[in-house]
């Protein structure tokens, strides 16, 4: 007889977006390991109805609290207790079901729940990268009384395997891949021209609008160079980044004997995300397979920090500690909003963090007061650049 | 205070070829952490002298008995002890002093070192693929009852490495990584046509003699198949061998969600030797550097199994099992042996190695005198084979 499985609950911390419904569909293919037990959404009662009525979870939330609501008066009679706001995220990140909690939420908003999982005791699986970025020191402070982290974007999740088996203090460098985005090979002129379509065209990856641009301007990779020091320890002087047009070596770690480990995979991001749910166990049949035959060739090539200014930006950040990141995120969160808004160019983005970094002085990490305090500087700071016309 | 570093007593059989001479190169690299304890040779008085006036072990072999009484001649008053033929080199495996044991022998003369080695609880670097080849079954049974195996060669090194913190149980496939050799693309027709030179100009390894002609044929790759297959517990359906000309990626393992994982490094087999005698600590710093950005590319292909026959008839003698797999390698022993004195063409290799294995019976391997049986009749078999004149 074979062993009976575990099945874990797992909460869903922003179910409809793209890494969500893609984690639904890791649950869909494995109905006898996975149980979800509670969903949340920041307005799209639609979805969250919809899924809702099929996974039929205890616990759902919106953060909106309109939109709470209104999923409420249409989930009557169902038995399925709908909670609303930052309070109901909470609950949802804390929830006694959960034994996994998924943190998808877009931006540092994702903190707050981020901190509450941990300090429940839960298996985060961490997407929500700005939380880190935000607040890493927080993060790793949480960590050490309770809870387990488990990456869940594809080059973190690639590093974290790479280091299954292996002693932390052989690394040598952590390498981290970049597709170099939709504007890869691009000059600076020609960046000044993109348009939101263009950004949001992904070449490899299929995303979310916010992380999109984040992967046009580079700044998504200089925000993973951020989590990367944070959930490995590692100082930012041996953090690489490789351009990888293709997306298949997710990430690399090279080993102080000259030897580097690599995780592949055509890129779909249920894989990293089934990394992440069935750790330590790995659950097939794969979504996608990956012949290396067939796809040829891999192409590697240094990255142009000269026309993508992002991510020497993350850097200068990481290296200024304290609150510089949460600085760095915030002020990018409301540039790249501007941007989808049509109301900045591309390269402003740029500018606009710069200006930003430039006339902040960080200071320590000590709450989340904190790096509240310092994101809405940064805020008030980077909307004043966005009404004040071009900046660069 | 730092705590004191283990040193480990190494016996290095086959010290005069390629890898042992690179295994000393490791050696120099980190005095601290090995010390030679034991040094063997086939019939090289002068290296083997040179090298035991070095290192100063208390034990050298020589297997070849006059080649042994004039080291023994030259060596008087230094203190070092003088083994010959087959006994010195199963003393020097068993030798008390050695913590590890390098097997570095060429062909299945190392299967017995192997068996001695594991017999006196030894940690065994395998570099002798030869010796799982012609006797896996024996091997894996002097493994129950102790010692311990670490494959050098990079390619069952790199699977070894990516197998570090893993389930064995989740692995789909193995996958070997083939530089293609120095003949790589070429016809049937070209291939009728090379000489002893060509074979031996390997593209990217530098290797000895009978491993470059092995690899040029893809014979190599063949023993590799079966050597994987006895260390990993894994079906020949689920060993793969994948073209990759650059040697960089040393090999994959495919787990069943789809994930793959991979060794890398610059090819220079110093690399998987160190990785082979520090294990499971990682010593630097690297013999080479790898700069994917400067390599820009690897490429992958499907293996021309048409051209190089000797691919599948490693992939048949497995699947036949029992005493095939000696006979194949031994055939393959004899006709690469004629091939490097031109006494036969490089296709007739592979020609002699199929004729012998279509007309042989294999038989259950119980005891080294089964394997040393079916090898004799295969070499006797692949010598007249020789003698007939043209096979193909």
């Amino acid at each position: 007889m074979a062993a009976c499985k575990e099945t874990r609950g797992l909460a869903v911390l922003g179910s409809t977006g793209s890494i969500g419904t893609q984690a639904l569909e890791v649950v869909d293919a494995h109905p006898d390991r996975l149980r979800v037990v509670a969903l949340t959404a920041q307005r799209n009662v639609d979805l969250l109805e919809s899924q809702a009525r099929r996974y039929r979870p205890p616990l759902v939330c919106m953060a909106d609290a309109a939109a709470a609501g209104e999923l409420s008066r249409r989930l009557e009679g169902t038995g399925i207790e709908v909670a609303a706001g930052p309070d109901g995220l909470l609950e949802a990140a804390a929830y006694p079901l959960a034994d996994t909690v998924l943190n998808a939420i877009v931006g540092s908003a994702g903190l707050p729940p981020t901190l509450a999982a941990l300090g429940a005791g839960k298996r985060l699986a961490l997407a929500n990268k700005e939380s880190m970025v935000a607040g890493g020191e927080l993060v790793l402070s949480a960590l050490r009384t309770g809870g387990e982290l488990i990456p869940v974007d594809s080059e973190h999740g690639a590093i974290f395997h790479c280091l299954r088996g292996e002693d932390v203090n052989d690394v040598e460098a952590v390498i981290l891949t970049a597709s170099g985005g939709p504007f890869y090979g691009r000059s600076r002129e020609e960046l000044a021209e993109v348009t939101v379509e263009d950004a949001l065209a992904h070449p490899t990856w299929s995303m979310g609008r916010k992380i999109s641009v984040d992967s046009a301007t580079l700044m998504n990779k200089g925000l993973e160079v951020i989590e990367a020091h944070f959930l490995f320890a590692v100082p930012y002087e041996r953090i690489k980044v490789l351009a990888h047009p293709q997306s298949v070596v997710h990430s690399l770690v090279e080993f102080k004997d000259g030897s580097l480990a690599a995780q592949l995979s055509v890129p779909d991001m249920r894989l990293p995300i089934a990394l992440a749910l069935s750790y330590p166990e790995r659950w097939g049949p794969p979504f996608l397979r990956t012949d290396l035959a067939k796809l040829g060739g891999l192409s590697f090539a240094a990255v142009d920090v000269e026309t993508f200014g992002c991510l020497e930006l993350a850097y200068r950040a990481g290296k200024e500690g304290g609150t510089a990141t949460a600085v760095l995120n915030a002020a990018n969160e409301v540039a790249v909003e501007a941007f989808l808004q049509r109301r900045i160019a591309f390269l402003e983005i740029e500018g606009i963090i710069r200006k930003a970094l430039d006339a902040y002085r960080p200071s320590p990490v000590r709450c989340l007061d904190d790096v509240l305090a310092a994101e809405e500087w940064a805020r008030a700071k980077a909307a004043r650049l966005v009404d004040s016309g071009r900046v660069c």
